[in-house]
């Protein structure tokens, strides 16, 4: 049984500027958080989330016994990121659709919905406004923030953006930036909402309907990056679709009978157990998931790029980080894999920074990251420790 | 300059018995022969295409320089397989929208044009109606059966189908049968052109329109599946797109300043070099591929797994081919990789077979079948000369 939680929302009256140009004039965050804040105010631990989680981290709302928080099983009390020695924060990235500011809310300066007016923002610009959200928390300076995926890369980011407020840097599953088969793939699903009818130029709010079509699309092709192909294969093979699984059911490995009923010779049903997978995945997606953000969030991903402004110079670009790092990677990850993390870890090597680094050998690809596996939980539960026992140093002293 | 071919049709009234039950009453197949069926007939090299190639293999069409076939590189005069020595016939499969009989045409039973009522057509019918056409040309016996990707799998079939027919198989860049991965990234692009609203369920024909919408989306994940992750770094990486690049050019490495403009900010613009190069390619394809022919080409692809009908076990599947075969694979090939091209191997090893087996270290990925690569030529140009020894000696005798 997990421990329960409230989300809550903060609202923010001073325009934020972005990276993009011009600024948001006003918004709100959804936040949460967990375990207290100690007397110095020491053990604050930012998570930011990535593509379609949010601020729910951990623990589970009231009367919501199934509402467990995206990363449950990494934070909580006993957990590797322990709440009953840090106080964690999670917030909701602005442009989101989970109750931050998004294209789904009126714009304060017309009164109509943002839609796809809703402003281009970066990974640079959701640190911004988390660092606000610290301020209004009375959080000076953070035990650490920490990230899986695009939230590796706001953990990035924060070292270099706010070097002196925060102690450690936790960045999982990430990357310096994407390469062009990441954006390929970003590319692809963006076309695949964009171009569906019912997009409407991205103000289909007005038009009563969403471009599910396009949303289910982009999210199979998501699906199939997130795992690793062995996995995969072990998971769905070649098995065709049980005829007996009950509709809309989540397909699980077992459940199809690996016989050798015929195929049914066609083209537009389910034939095998992948196909009924990705659909199932996709059309659960296309129901609470909005399309605008699918295009802010992807892109963010896209632009984000630290060594950009160093002509490509990733070292040069981390030198102004002070935290400490742990770096963390699985080797079936083939969205982010090992070899960009080393990449980070490389750089700042060079840079004489302080960096922990675990290759995690995991069959499950990019998913690792939200998954158990005792070497992952271990090397996070050691890493934060390490932490907790430099607070507690800090408070003998 | 490369030689002028002529395209050319047979037509068949006997009905063709599908795998899927029924049959195709009557049909036209589309091909092209290039050099002359020697005096024995032993000469005769049939090459099978992929997923949207055609009868259409090598040489170019009178008036038109540029026509050059899909493997012109690797057949014609003087050539790895030298048409002064071999008789080859490239043809168009049943289903495709090139010249053969496919969705477009009108169903002799009902009129109607057949649309999404095209049977749903596999492999093994292919292989069927090139052994009949085989037969209206005079050869009972081939020297090799070609092909790469999907072609490499009719190639397979046709040693089990037929393996008194044929005396060598050139395997390129195949597999025994698509994993769980290559299946999803069939399916997505079936969804992309299924729930396109001008699909029309299959009979937008009537409709005036095509789903060019869902084209473009599956030739985009096609193509990020045919290039290896290291070539599209190479190729594209994160460049952006060059302002100057006139509308509608084929984006080439080199055409965009490296220097840092600044980002669009855009969601929906072109913003990286990859992104117009794969818009590019989608919208290319979309305007002449039908999509009906999408559909039935991926589930041919998806079907073919010549082990299914023993239990899995390719070893007691290839038991009843009795060619001799070539296999290369390329380093880089995600689609189909060299593990897989190895399964076949290992399996006709054990069965005793004379195989032969290249893995080419080749940078470009699933794509490397079509290029030029000096090792690659080389094994291939070195293969068919020994089979055009095997004749001459035969000759002589």
């Amino acid at each position: 049984m997990s421990f329960i939680v409230t989300p809550q929302s903060m609202h923010f009256d001073e325009p934020l500027p972005l990276q993009g140009g011009g600024s948001i004039r006003s918004y709100d965050l959804a936040y949460e958080t967990y375990g207290q804040l100690n007397a110095d105010k020491s053990n604050a631990v930012l998570v930011c989330h990535a593509l379609n989680a949010s601020h729910h981290v951990a623990g589970v709302y009231e009367g919501q016994p199934k509402s467990q928080g995206w990363w449950d099983n990494m934070i909580g009390p006993g957990k590797p990121v322990d709440t009953n020695k840090f106080f964690v924060i999670g917030v909701n990235n602005l442009g989101s659709c989970f109750g931050s500011t998004g294209p789904m809310h009126p714009d304060p300066e017309t009164g109509r919905i943002y839609g796809a007016d809703f402003p281009v923002v970066t990974v640079e610009d959701w640190v911004d406004a988390q660092a606000r959200l610290l301020d209004r928390l009375g959080v000076d300076q953070l035990a650490a923030v920490l990230g899986g995926s695009l939230g590796g890369m706001q953990a990035l980011s924060w070292t270099l953006r706010y070097p002196q407020r925060m102690r450690h840097a936790v960045v999982v599953a990430s990357a310096p930036n994407l390469n062009a088969e990441n954006i390929a793939f970003n590319e692809v699903a963006r076309r695949a909402i964009v171009t569906d009818p019912d997009f409407h130029g991205g103000h289909f709010y007005e038009h009563g309907v969403v471009p599910a079509r396009g949303l289910r699309i982009a999210r199979m092709i998501g699906h199939i990056t997130y795992l690793s192909d062995d996995v995969m294969n072990q998971k769905f093979g070649r098995s065709l679709r049980a005829p007996e699984l009950p509709p809309g059911a989540d397909p699980q490995p077992g459940d199809v009978a690996q016989g050798l009923r015929d195929y049914l010779y066609s083209t537009q049903d389910v034939e095998f157990q992948i196909e009924s997978y990705l659909r199932y995945q996709g059309e659960k997606f296309s129901n609470y998931f909005d399309a605008n953000t699918y295009l802010l969030i992807t892109r963010a991903l896209d632009y984000f790029d630290p060594a950009r402004a160093h002509d490509g110079n990733l070292t040069q670009a981390l030198a102004q980080a002070r935290a400490s790092f742990l770096l963390v990677s699985f080797t079936t990850d083939w969205r982010f894999a090992p070899a960009r993390s080393r990449e980070i870890v490389k750089s700042l090597l060079e840079n004489n920074r302080d960096v922990s680094y675990a290759e995690i050998d995991a069959p499950h690809g990019h998913d690792a990251f939200l998954l158990d596996d005792a070497r992952y939980m271990g090397v996070m539960r050691s890493y934060f420790d390490g932490i907790e026992l430099n607070l507690n140093s800090k408070e003998a002293a």
